[in-house]
Formats: C-alpha cells, structure tokens, sequence
C-alpha cells in the first residue's frame, strides 16, 4: 500500500526531501506545505539579488510550486501553515494563509524542514523601527529591495558579522550606501579565530565599510534613524539590516511533545528521526553531531539541509542510511576575498579544553612564478598527539575554498595531520604548487608532531619579548626595515651559521620570519647546534595581521 | 659521524632532497650534481616564459646553486655530468663539462634524481631540422625563446598533444604565431577519455590551432621547413616543436646493474631504495606503483618527485618512510579552459580487463542563478560493484581541478563512490552548489550500484537506435529542435506520465535529455511503471561533444 507523507517546509530540506522520495516512491502520497508563497528558492542568493548581482527575480525560484506538482506528481500546497501536530493521531492541523481555513490532515510519516527565523530581542525601539529589516526568504528581499530601490538610502547599518551581515554589507555598498557594520564580538565571521578575521577586518575597511566591533546594540531611536550603541556611541542611519543570526524553528515540533535540545535544536537520532519514530527532521531547525566532537550543536547551513533531505527520503523508502554528523564546511565572499572554514575553530577548542596545535601558513594560491598569484592565510588545529584534524581556515582571493574543500574531505576520511603530506593535488602553475598549501600543513604539521621543530603563537611573542626573551629576525636586513617585531635582533639566516656565537645557549632564541618558512629552517640550524629555539608560527604576516 | 651523501640531478626531486636532508641532518655532507647550468628551476613554466606570460627569466630559477649552497650549506656542482656509478666501491665518475675534468668522488648514500629526456625517434630528417626542438630545461626554453624572437615564425607545427605540446601550441599562439598541432593518436590530453578530449578538441580549434588528429609523422624535408604525415600531408612551417613524450634518463643507472622495470624506468622499493640499497631513485626516472591498480607504471610530473625527494631525505636519516604509489593527479591549462584527472581512465581499464562503470555529469561550477557560472564536463570512472573509484576526469570553465583535488582525495583515503555523497564541502552561490558537483557523482553512483537506474553509454546508442531499438527525448520540443539524437522521439519529461500508454512494456525504453537528470528521472518513472529503461548517460550534453 502506498504510504502518505507529508513535508512541512518547501525549500532546501524539504524540497529535496520530495523530490528524491518521488524517484524512490512513484505511488507514495506526498503533500508539502509551505506558510510562504514560494516553495524550493535560492536563500543564499538573495543578498546578492538585492544587490542586483543577481539581475532577475526568477533567478532565485529554482523550483515553481507548478513546476514542481507537476514534475514530481506531489501535491505542494503554498501559503499553508501547519500549526499543530498530533503524533498520537498521526494528524496535522493546517491553516491555509490564504482563506484563514483551518483543516487537518493525516500521515503515515511526516518529515519537519522548517528551518530557522532571524533572532530578533526585545532591543528598545526595534519594532518601532520603520527602516529594519531581517533577511530570510522572498517577502524580506522583496521588503529590502524595495526599501533600497524607492527610498534610495544613503547610508545602512547592518547589525552582526555573520554571513548574511557580510554578504548584506557588501551588497547594500556595491548599491553605492555607505554601510556601517557592527559586531558585538571582538570579531567578525565567527566560524574563523580572531587573527584570521583581522584579514577580512583591514579588507573591509579598504573598501570603505565603517567597521565597529566589540559594540553591541542598546536601543533604536527616532523609527530606526538612530542606532545607540552600549558604548554610548549614536549613528544616524537609513537603512538598518538585522543580522546577528538564526534561532530554530522549533514551536510545532515542542508543541507536539518532541524533543528539543538546549540550544533549541529538534534532536534527531543517526537516521534523522525524532522522538517520533514516525516523524523526520532536517535542516536548519535540528540539532546535529559536531563530527569533530561528536557533541551536539546546531550548523544551519543548505548542504546538510539538501543531504538530510536526501537521506530522509530513503530511509522513509525503507533503507537504513546514516546521517554521520556535520563538520560545518562554509565559505563565503567578502568583496575580493573568499573566507572558507571547516571543523571546529580555536577558540571553540580551548573553550572545551582541547589540547590542540595551531599552524598559520601563507603559501602563494599557485606558484609564484606564473603571474596572478595571491597569498593564502590559512591555519590548522590538530592533535600534535594523533594527527587528528580539527579543523582548517583560509583566507585569501584564490583557491581558498578548493584547499577547505580538500581537508573537509580529508576530515570525513579520518585522514590525519600528517596524511595530508602525501595527497596528489593537481599541479600546473596556474593552478597551484608542486607542493600544495595542503601538503605544506601536512608538512609543518609532522614537523611538530616529530618533534623537528617547536613554535610560539602571534599572541604570546610581545610578552616573551616583554619578559627578556630573546627573538631573532632572521629575514634580510630590507624586510626588517619594512616593519618588525619590537624588541627582535637581525641575523639573515644566510648568516646565521657563521653567527651562532651571538647567540645564548642557555636561553629559548625565538625566531621569525615573514611567513615562517626561514624561521623553521633556522630552528633547525639552531637546534642542532645545540640551541633551544622557538619558531613564531605564521611569522610576520600573521603577527601583522593582528597588529599592522 | 656525519655521512656523505650525493645527489645526482638538480631540480625537482634532486633539489627537494637536498634541502630536506639539510634539515633532518645539519652535518651531513652534501653534494648535488647537475649536469646543466641550472639547479631548482621551474621546468613547469617553461612553455609560459616562451610565451611570454610568464616575463622574467629570474622568475624560472626558484633557487641559484649560490643562493642554495649558501642557504643549506652544500655542496653544488652545476655543469657535472655524473658518468659513471659504482655501487660495489660506492664512488662516482663526474665529468665537469666547462674543463672536461673527470674525477671520482666517494658516497656513503646515492641519490638519483636524473629526470627523463624527451623522446626523439630516428625519423627521416629530424636531425637535420635546424627549426626542431624540444623542450626540457632552461637551454632548451633559451633556444625556443630566441629562435621565436628573432626568426619570427609565421608557422609552427607543435608534434604531440600532451600537456607540453598543449602548453606550447597556446603560447605559441599567444605570440601571434599560426599552430598546427599534429597527434598520432585520436584525441588529445592522453590522461583523459576520447569524448572528454573532444570538448577539448572543439575548444582549441576554436582558438584558430589547425588539429591533426590520428596522423602520425612520416618524415621531415627541407631541413625541417616541410612535415610529411603518414596519411601523404605535407605542411609547410617555419617551427618545429617536438613533444611526444619523455623517456626516464636511465642509462646510468643501467650501467650500473640497477634493476629497471619494461618501460625503462628505475625500480625502487617501497622506501624509494633501488635494488642496491645504497641507492636511491625518486622522480621522472623511476618507476612507481599505480595506485589504483597496484601495477608498475610511469608517473613523470612534479608532485611526485617533489614528495619523494622529501621521503627519500627522510629515510636516509633513519626514518622509514614510505612511498604509497601514485595515483596520477594532473591538470593543465587549455586556453580558457582546464582539464584535471586523477587516476585510470577508461582506456586503461579497458585494457586491463577490469569490470567498471562510466558516469557522465555536467554540473555548473557554482550555482546557476549567480552570475559566471559555467558547466564542467566531468566522468568518474568506479566499480559498481565494490563502489572503489578507479579515476575521475573534468574539463570546463573554472573549479575544474578542484573537484578533481577532492577526488584524488578521497581515492587516497580509500573512500568508495557512494562516500561522495556525503561530503560536505563548501558552499555560497559564487563558489558551488549545496550539492557540489562531487556529491553528484555519488549520488549517480550510488543509484547506479542501488540498481534505481541503468545507463547506456554515448558510443552505444546510435547503434541501438539502428538495431531498431526506442530511444525517447524527455526535454522540451524547443531544445529538440536545436539538436536531437537521430531516431528519438519526443516525449517531454512533464508529459511522460500521461503518455505512458505510447511506450511498449516489453522493449528497452532508452532516454536521454540534457545532461542526464531528466532522463534520471523518467527512468525512475519509467521503471517504477513496469518498463524497462536506460538513461543515456551525460545525456545529450555528452552525445554531442563527439558528435557535433
Ligand atoms: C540570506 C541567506 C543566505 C544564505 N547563504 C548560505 C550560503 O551561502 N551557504 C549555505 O550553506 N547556507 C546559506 N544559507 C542557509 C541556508 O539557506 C539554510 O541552511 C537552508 O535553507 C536550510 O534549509 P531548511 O529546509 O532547513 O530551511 P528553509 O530553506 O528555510 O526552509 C524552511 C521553510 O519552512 C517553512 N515553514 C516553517 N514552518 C512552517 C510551518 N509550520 N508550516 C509550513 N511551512 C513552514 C518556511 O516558511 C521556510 O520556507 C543562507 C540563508 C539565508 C537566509
Ligand atoms: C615544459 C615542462 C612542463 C611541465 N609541466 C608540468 C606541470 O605543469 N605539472 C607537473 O606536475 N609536472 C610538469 N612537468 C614535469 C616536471 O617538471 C617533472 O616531473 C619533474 O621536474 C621531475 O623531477 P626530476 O627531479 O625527476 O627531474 P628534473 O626536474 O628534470 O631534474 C633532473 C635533472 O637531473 C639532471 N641530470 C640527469 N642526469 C644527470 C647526470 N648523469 N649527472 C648530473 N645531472 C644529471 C638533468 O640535467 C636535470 O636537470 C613539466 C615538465 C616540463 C619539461
Ligand atoms: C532542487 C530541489 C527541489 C531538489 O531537486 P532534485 O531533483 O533532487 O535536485 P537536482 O535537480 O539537483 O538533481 C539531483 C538529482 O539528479 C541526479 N543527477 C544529477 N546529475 C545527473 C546526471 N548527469 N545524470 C543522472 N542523474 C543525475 C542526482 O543523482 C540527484 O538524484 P538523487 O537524489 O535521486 O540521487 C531542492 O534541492 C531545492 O529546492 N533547492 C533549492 C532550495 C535550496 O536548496 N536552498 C538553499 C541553497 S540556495
Ligand atoms: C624549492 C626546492 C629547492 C625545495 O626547497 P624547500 O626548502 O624544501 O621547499 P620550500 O621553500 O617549498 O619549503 C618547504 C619547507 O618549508 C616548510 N614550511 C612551509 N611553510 C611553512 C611555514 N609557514 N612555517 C614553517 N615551515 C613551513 C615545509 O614544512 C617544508 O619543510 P620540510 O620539507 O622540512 O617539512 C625544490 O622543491 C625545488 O628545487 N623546486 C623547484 C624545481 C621544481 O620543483 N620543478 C618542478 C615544478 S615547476
């Protein structure tokens, strides 16, 4: 007998999750509600349509609810909400937006892909703000576009440094606004460590975004004309975009008795079913397993959502496929440059109290010699103990993602640090290096792990030179003379050998460089001479990146 | 006591274990030998200095035997050929070619890294063309370069369409010059299959390269100003490049008693030792394990020998590193497009008998409704039995060799086709899909080994159409009428259901679309309503790049 399911949410997890039950199930009964009016869009597109990189409205539809019923046999029911569950009776209470009925419905499995709202608090003055806006689906952009289009602002404010607040900056600047970004955090895009953010802080800036981190909202004045800041600093504004992210959607699925984890995640288990056996969850609004950790934790983000549909779809078809848990792999634009993570990032290890190793290289996105070469900033936490990798980060403006792209893979194989040394990537100079920036992490990361070399972090140099420590420059005397750390002798490392007499036996020589490579060379000069010799990992251009 | 070693060639794998071995071993005594004027140089961005794009000829010498011996304090001897090893006295006969010296020198530790030569057989006139060249080293690039600069060539005839005879047809070109790019065999690009090197084939003919294919060359007349090919052509020209492949620089080695495998490449063990343990032989010379296969076969590029140079230094200092074999990872440039594979191809596989499956996608490189995207023309090769990868190949616009990289990836860490679903790699509109084109792959994969579809393949299908078979067209008329498979009838994909009834349930329905997703799902459709179907696989898409 053909089984009834019915999909509640009609765009990344749920439209999947039809359309790939149609093909594993042509008799099934599938019905999708969705409370807007447009089913299966382009979410991630529609900061940049508002921007008008995106030219067309229809761009962003990729799947019309016509289209498809009609491709697919399913019944897809827009401007429908569902408003209560009744597992016991395996029955859904619906209200059509449209005509304000109220109906019900049964089903044999029903499958959650709700998604996520914007968090919005209760900050003094946000409702009364006429010029705010949160960006989730097409009525938002709708809402933003015409804002932008009618009453041509001059200046925006965009709230929080996320990917949406990033993305929205960009776009309402390239619209020719002057945009304002606040951040409460020391820090924008939260997926990365501070010191890596510090590149896309002096990016941004270039491009002549006001940047205020560190400052949260207290209040809005005058309808939004006005954002107050907790420091007690005011701006005047047009335009404010509210992007400090995403809380679950959670109310129908609490409602109904299913459990929900402490952060507001609908919990699954490993086939992404809930407490419910027969009722499914994906997406933005579930709870998944941090695949680095195995803890829980919440990665709304529209690969998983469109996989999870996926597997929802075949174990409803009677398969048992597993749903292994998320590393949280993203990248993101930030006017030139491309920003991409994976895994989990520092400052989450040390709040877990990891012992982990840092790495900071900043090798050339191809090689050097053939033109259109731009440096990478990219940096590695793994287990100097096993090899373990915890995650990776990378900035730059090329060939960013595609090295994020490969450790991700190599995450999910449970290679380890020193694995990466060996993998054969493609090589032609207008693509990358003999030795890949991949390699090279694998490279540093067993020279740590064999002991070959030791380092000090960019955060931990100032206080060592501080405290007497000693710290050789061992670049060229011209690179010295563009900028280096206080408190640092110059021995090039050409001369080093012939100049070891300079240098104390009985004390830790700290060493730097421009990008590191010089100084582990020099580490191993000195340490094999007999020295104790620290290398500062990422060299000047890391410590750089922090204090220009 | 420090031991002595001698490397015997100077670049890639040469120069790579002598700045490792420096490292792991500050006392170690050093000495390289370079047959030529230059140490460390860029042999890959030869063809783009010729061209031009690459401008300065400082740039090709990433390190100087000055710069090198100073900084890892060794001993490097340019212009000494080493003539003679013998292993029982562990000494070496060098011949410094400026004085014509010859002398002896002892080692407690050999390395060879010699490279190959480009292979130049006694055709009729070769030696006599004085306008013929290959191209392996500086010299060579020297000669090209100034032979193009001050005879100006209106013509050239580039011999060869692998990566080198690709890399010099476009650079010549660049420089205004007429190519003609003669190859033996049907297609370009060796690494990968015939219909993926037709994509290839249309690109560069529509740059203005005269393509001779599958005509090999006979003779050269008129001290190389006239080709003849075998087929009676005769071409006039002003160029010559010779390109068809190199052959391991084994001669020494040979005299030496070292063992070399059919193909003439030096065999080493899994540590990189030759058959004298004394010896070790890394780069274009040797023969490696491939590792799809486990069989011996030549892998002559730059990846490798660089990473065997580090493991051979690794292991003359006591460690026990091991060589895993090579999967044969390559990308190249091809005008505005790129060609990347990793592993066996077809051909290969073919040959050797073993069972595979061949997949054809043709997914954007990012999403569709963000400006500049472009499709990749990609074919995974697997088993669909065991799901293990066999090879992968891409060709297209941009982010080409990046799914290849995460391929070879994931074919080193033993990951199997189905695995490439779950991957979870980067995603905003500007850099892919939420379902990359990697994750495609293994979801056409695994709907394959999960018998949800069978394929048949673009070779097959005119003959199953003329053996009177049904072949059914699921896209809409107006892409029907821009082109369609001779012998299809149109049925578009929204129509299919109601008009089941014109199908006959006990033949074969084969159907094809656009790239192969609509065909998918009619075959799902299909086959779920008692027929038999096959989809073509790379639908129309792929048809047609071999049949235009
Ligand atoms: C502006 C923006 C940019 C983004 N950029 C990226 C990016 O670059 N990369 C990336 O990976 N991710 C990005 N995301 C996140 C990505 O879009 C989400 O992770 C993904 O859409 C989640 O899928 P989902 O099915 O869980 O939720 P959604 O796609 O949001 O779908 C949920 C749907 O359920 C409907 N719904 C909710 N409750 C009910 C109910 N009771 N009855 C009926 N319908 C209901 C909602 O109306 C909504 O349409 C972006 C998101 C936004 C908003
Ligand atoms: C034009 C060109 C483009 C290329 N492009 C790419 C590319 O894009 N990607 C890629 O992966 N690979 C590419 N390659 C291949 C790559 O350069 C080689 O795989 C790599 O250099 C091999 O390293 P090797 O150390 O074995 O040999 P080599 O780098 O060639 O070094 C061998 C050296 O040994 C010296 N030698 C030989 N015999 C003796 C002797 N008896 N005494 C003293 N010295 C001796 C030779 O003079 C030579 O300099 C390219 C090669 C060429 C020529
Ligand atoms: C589009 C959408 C409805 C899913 O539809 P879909 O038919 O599953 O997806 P696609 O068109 O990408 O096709 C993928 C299917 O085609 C198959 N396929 C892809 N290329 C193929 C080829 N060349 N040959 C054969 N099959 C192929 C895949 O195997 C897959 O089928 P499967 O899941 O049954 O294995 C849903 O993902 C969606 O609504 N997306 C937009 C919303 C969204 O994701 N937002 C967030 C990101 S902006
Ligand atoms: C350049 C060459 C001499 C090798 O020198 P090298 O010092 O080993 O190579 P690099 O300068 O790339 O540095 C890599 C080393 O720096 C280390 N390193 C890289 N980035 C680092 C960082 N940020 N911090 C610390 N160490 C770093 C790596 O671990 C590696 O050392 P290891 O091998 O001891 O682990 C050799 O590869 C060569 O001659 N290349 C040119 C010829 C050639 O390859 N031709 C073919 C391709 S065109």
């Amino acid at each position: 007998m053909s089984k009834k399911v019915i999909i509640v949410g009609g765009v990344a997890g749920g439209a999947s999750t039809a359309a790939r039950l149609r093909r594993m199930d042509e008799n099934a009964e599938i019905i999708m509600f969705e409370r807007g009016e447009y089913i299966s869009f382009a979410n991630c597109g529609l900061p940049y349509y508002i921007g008008n990189i995106i030219e067309k409205r229809e761009a962003l539809l990729v799947q019309t609810a016509e289209g498809m019923s009609k491709k697919f046999n399913m019944d897809i029911r827009v401007l429908s909400e569902v408003i209560k569950i009744d597992p016991s009776q395996k029955k859904l209470t619906i209200k059509n937006l449209k005509t304000n009925e109220i109906y019900e419905e049964s089903y044999d499995i029903l499958v959650l892909s709700p998604g996520a709202n914007p968090i919005k608090p209760p900050i003094p003055g946000i409702n009364e703000a006429k010029n705010l806006f949160t960006l989730r689906n097409i009525p938002d952009t709708d809402a933003i576009k015409s804002f932008v289009d009618t009453k041509k602002p001059k200046s925006a404010i965009v709230i929080g440094g996320g990917f949406i607040g990033i993305e929205m900056a960009e776009n309402l600047h390239h619209k020719g606004i002057h945009v304002t970004l606040v951040e409460a955090a020391d820090q924008i895009m939260g997926p990365i460590d501070y010191e890596m953010a510090s590149i896309l802080h002096n990016h941004i800036k270039s491009k002549g975004i006001d940047l205020i981190l560190g400052d949260g909202v207290k209040s809005f004045e005058n309808q939004g004309k006005k954002l107050v800041l907790q420091s007690g600093k005011e701006i005047e504004t047009d335009l404010i975009i509210f992007s400090i992210g995403v809380r679950p959607e959670n109310q129908l699925a609490k409602d109904a008795g299913l459990k929900v984890g402490e952060r507001g995640g609908i919990q699954v288990n490993e086939y992404l079913q809930t407490s419910d056996e027969n009722i499914y969850a994906i997406g933005d609004a579930i709870e998944v397993v941090d695949f680095i950790s195995g803890k829980p934790t919440m990665i709304p983000l529209a690969g998983p959502a469109n996989k999870q549909g996926r597997i929802v779809a075949d174990n409803i078809c009677g398969k048992s496929e597993k749903y292994v848990g998320t590393i949280g792999t993203s990248v993101a634009k930030v006017f030139d440059m491309a920003v991409a993570s994976t895994g989990n990032n520092e400052k989450l290890l040390k709040a877990r109290g990891v012992k982990y190793e840092a790495i900071h290289i900043h090798p050339g996105s191809h090689a050097g010699y053939y033109p259109g070469a731009f440096p990478i900033s990219m940096k590695m936490l793994f287990d100097p103990e096993t090899g373990k990798i915890f995650g990776a980060q990378a900035v730059g403006y090329d060939g960013v993602e595609k090295r994020i792209d490969v450790i991700a893979t190599a995450i999910a194989a449970n290679l380890n640090a020193m694995d990466l040394k060996e993998l054969e990537l493609s090589y032609a100079p207008p693509f990358s290096s003999a030795k890949d920036p991949v390699n090279m992490f694998g490279f540093v990361a067993s020279n740590i792990m064999n002991g070959l070399v030791s380092t000090v972090q960019w955060h931990e140099i100032d206080n060592i030179v501080k405290d007497g420590g000693i710290l050789v420059d061992v670049r060229e005397a011209e690179e010295n003379e563009l900028g280096f750390i206080k408190g640092s002798i110059l021995i090039p490392l050409g001369e080093l050998r012939s100049r070891l007499g300079e240098l104390p036996k009985d004390k830790t020589i700290h060493i730097y460089c421009q990008v590191g490579i010089r100084g582990y060379n020099a580490s191993r000069i000195l340490i094999q001479n007999g020295y104790t010799a620290k290398n500062l990992d990422g060299g000047y251009k890391t410590y750089q990146c922090v204090f220009p």
